[in-house]
C-alpha cells in the first residue's frame, strides 16, 4: 500500500477511541496526528504514543494543518456540535454512534456535511462486520430467493458495565435504546436491504438502580411481506455468545465458565461517583493501550452482535463470527470467511474509499439518521403502545443502493 | 393407582390421534372404549387394537354406553360441530388445537360445555409441556422478580410435511398461523400469566408452491413493561433443535447429521393426491400403531417448541427438553426434571383432574378462545400492517389464577 495514509485528529479519548484504537494503531491506512480530548493525561499520553499534537478543544483540534479528516468519539450530546465544527472546516468526518439524540439534529449533521462538501460516515456499528456485509453480498446475489424475515436476538451484560451517571438517563442518550439498538438496527437494515416502513416496540426499566431501559423488544416492518424482530436484554443473565462458541462481541474467545462478571464487579463499587471513576479507567490515557494496541495479534474472529438470521425464500443465513452459516434447500454448510489481520478494518475500507477516493460511503449521515430515526421511534412505540411510521429511511436506502452497485463487492473482496 | 380409569371415546382416528396414541396406549388413567372414523379400516383396526366399539359418526360414538370423556380429534374444521355433539351428549371433552378458526366458533364451544356443565379441555399444545409448567411455577414462586419479556424462536421443517390439500389453504385452517402459532402463544401466555393486550405481527406467503403462511413475526403486548417476541418459520432450513442438543419436538433424539429430510420426501411426490395419500399413511388404521405405543419406551426427554427465554428481574429462564437452565444474578444453573414417564402425561393430568375430581382445568374452552383470538389477531395484523387489540384475554387469565391457586403446584408433584 504505496498510497498516503488519511491523517486523522480524534474528538475524545474515551472509551469509544479505545474500542477503536486497535484498528486506528494498526491499520497502515490511518495515521492519528492529533486529538482533543479535556483531560490532560489523555492529551499527554497521545502525544508520545503517537508522535502527535493535541488540543483540548476541537476547534483547535479541526484548524491542525493538513488534517484529511476527524473521528468525533465523544460523548453522544456533543456529536451534533463536533460534527459541524469539523465539517465546517473542511474535514471528513467519522462519527461515533449514536449519531444523535434527535432526528433534527441528525439532519443538521448531513446539512452541514453536504454544504461542506465533505463526506460522513457514522460508525462502528455491528453493519459494518464482515460477516453480515457477506450475507448481505449473498442475499443480493439472488441465488437464496428474496429475504423475507430477518431475526435478531441478543443477551448480554451491557447494562451492568461501568458507566457515567449520563449513560444511565435515557433522556440524556442512556440506555441499550441509544447505545445498543444502533448496531442491532443496522444489522437488520443492511441484510433487509429495503426501507422500513413501521415498527412496534416494547421496553421499559426494569432495574431501578440503573434506572434506563437495558431491553427492548421490537418489530420492524418493511413492508411487500419482509419484517424483522429486533430482541435485546442486557440484564447480564442468559448471553447469545453461547450460540457463537463463546466468542464475544469483539471477535476474542471468552471463557465459557465465567459468570456474572460484570454484575459481580459492579457491586464492589459504592457509588455513581466511583463508577464512573472506574469506566475512566478503561478511558484512554492511562497503562500503555497503545502499545498494547499496536502489538495485539490479529483477533481471531470478526465483531459480532448476537444471534442474527436472514431467512430467504430458499435458505436461512446465520452469519456467525467466522462467516456464514447457509442452511439451504438441500444442504447446510458454512462459508468461512478468510480470519480478520485487523479488527474493525471495515471501518477504514469505508472511510478510505470515500476520502481517498470519493466513494459515498454505506454508513452515510442519510444511513446513521435512517437509525437514528428509528431508535427514537422505539421509544416512542414502546411509551404509547403503539405503531410508529417511519419518515426518515428513504435517502439511506438510495445511497445503499448506490453503494452496492459501485463498491459494495470490493468490501472483503468479495465475489 | 386403584382408581377407575377414564372411559375415553375418540372422534377422529388421524395424525393428531396418532401423536397422542402413545399417551392414551399408556397412561393406565385412561382407557379407550370407543372411536369414530369415516374410514372402514381405522375402525376395524381401533375395535382389534383396543377391545373395543367403533362408530362412523360422532353422534353414534357420543351414544356408547359409559363414555366419560370424548377426545375430538377431527380436521379442524369440525371441532365446533363435534364439540357441541359430545357436549349435548354429557360428555367433557378433549378438543385438539386449533380449537377452532373463529372466534364465534370458540365462544359457542364454551357456552355448550357450560350448558352442558362439563369440562371443555382444549390440546395437546405445547403449553402442557413439563419444562414450561416448571418455568411458569418458578416466575410465580417471585424468587426471580417480575417477568419482564418472553422471547420465542422456533425454526422447523413444518411446511414440508405431508398435507391434506386443505392444510395448505390458510382459509380453510391451513397453515403455520393455525396449526403452529397456537403452540407458541400458549408457552408464551403461559410465563408471561398476564392477559395480552395487543398484537403487532407480520406474515406472508414465501413458497407459492405450498400457498399458505409457513412462517410469522408477532409482538405480543401484555402491557405494564411486559412483551414477548414470537418467530416461527417452518421453511426447513435452519432448525432452532440445534439449541436443544438436537432433542426433536416430541422429545425424541435426532440424528444431527440429517438435513433436508422433509423436502426431500415431499419432491417425490408427484400431485396433491399423492402428497394426501402420503399423509394419510401416517394416520391411524394400518401397520402395528398401537402395539408400538404401547411398547415404546419412555422418551428420553420432554415435548418442547424451539427456544423459549423468560427474563425475569432477577434471571433468564430457559426450558429446555430436560428441565429449567436458570441464569440468575451470580449463578448459572440446571434444574433438571425427572424423565418423563409417559409422553405427554401432563395432558392427561388435567383431563384426569377435571373429569374425576371436578378441578377446572388450565387449558380451558376460556384458554383455548384467547389463543384462538391472539391467532386470528396475528393474521390480521400482518394484512393490515396495524396493532389488534385484544378482547377475549380476561377469562382465560381468571381461570389461570384460579387453576395456580387450587391445584397447579400439584402438576409435576412440583414444591
Amino acid at each position: 500500500m504505496a498510497e498516503a495514509p488519511i491523517r486523522l485528529g480524534v474528538a475524545g479519548l474515551g472509551r469509544a477511541f479505545m474500542l477503536m484504537l486497535p484498528t486506528l494503531a494498526q491499520d497502515p491506512r490511518i495515521r492519528m496526528v492529533a486529538a482533543a480530548d479535556p483531560r490532560p493525561e489523555a492529551r499527554a499520553r497521545f502525544e508520545a504514543d503517537f508522535d502527535a499534537r493535541s488540543y483540548d478543544t476541537v476547534e483547535a483540534l479541526c484548524a491542525h494543518p493538513g488534517l484529511d479528516a476527524v473521528y468525533v468519539a465523544s460523548p453522544h450530546q456533543f456529536h451534533v456540535e463536533h460534527v459541524r465544527i469539523a465539517a465546517g472546516a473542511g474535514k471528513h468526518v467519522l462519527v461515533e454512534k449514536p449519531m444523535a439524540l434527535a432526528v433534527e439534529d441528525c439532519l443538521a449533521m448531513v446539512a452541514a456535511a453536504r454544504r461542506a462538501s465533505v463526506h460522513l460516515i457514522v460508525g462502528h456499528s455491528h453493519s459494518f462486520d464482515a460477516p453480515y456485509l457477506q450475507t448481505r453480498a449473498m442475499i443480493r446475489s439472488g441465488r437464496f430467493g428474496a429475504v423475507r424475515m430477518v431475526t435478531a436476538l441478543n443477551f448480554t451484560d451491557y447494562l451492568y458495565r461501568p458507566r457515567r451517571p449520563e449513560e444511565l438517563d435515557t433522556t440524556r442518550g442512556g440506555g441499550a435504546i441509544f447505545s445498543q439498538a444502533p448496531h442491532q438496527v443496522e444489522v437488520v437494515r443492511l441484510l433487509a436491504g429495503r426501507p422500513a416502513r413501521a415498527i412496534r416496540a416494547a421496553a421499559s426499566v426494569w432495574d431501578p438502580a440503573r434506572g434506563t431501559e437495558g431491553a427492548y423488544n421490537a418489530l420492524l416492518d418493511f413492508g411487500e411481506g419482509l419484517s424483522a424482530t429486533l430482541t435485546y436484554n442486557g440484564h447480564g443473565h442468559f448471553d447469545t455468545d453461547e450460540f457463537q462458541d463463546w466468542t464475544g462481541e469483539m471477535g476474542t474467545l471468552r471463557d465459557p465458565a465465567a459468570y456474572g462478571t460484570a454484575r459481580a464487579a459492579l457491586r464492589r463499587v459504592a457509588s455513581p461517583a466511583e463508577e464512573a471513576a472506574l469506566k475512566e479507567q478503561r478511558a484512554y490515557g492511562r497503562g500503555s493501550a497503545a502499545a498494547e494496541a499496536r502489538k495485539g495479534p490479529p483477533p481471531p474472529a470478526y465483531n459480532h452482535f448476537g444471534l442474527v438470521i436472514a431467512s430467504c425464500e430458499k435458505a436461512d443465513l446465520r452469519p456467525t463470527a467466522r462467516g456464514v452459516l447457509v442452511y439451504g434447500d438441500d444442504e447446510r454448510r458454512f462459508e468461512p470467511l478468510p480470519p480478520p489481520q485487523i479488527p474493525r478494518a471495515e471501518v477504514i475500507d469505508e472511510l478510505h474509499a470515500a476520502v481517498m477516493h470519493g466513494v459515498p460511503p454505506l454508513h452515510s449521515g442519510e444511513w446513521g439518521l435512517a437509525t437514528a430515526e428509528i431508535c427514537l421511534a422505539l421509544l416512542e412505540s414502546a411509551r404509547s403502545g403503539r405503531d410508529v411510521t417511519l419518515k426518515h429511511q428513504g435517502p439511506a436506502q438510495t445511497a445503499m443502493t448506490q453503494w452496492e452497485e459501485s463498491y459494495g463487492h470490493r468490501i472483503l473482496g468479495a465475489p
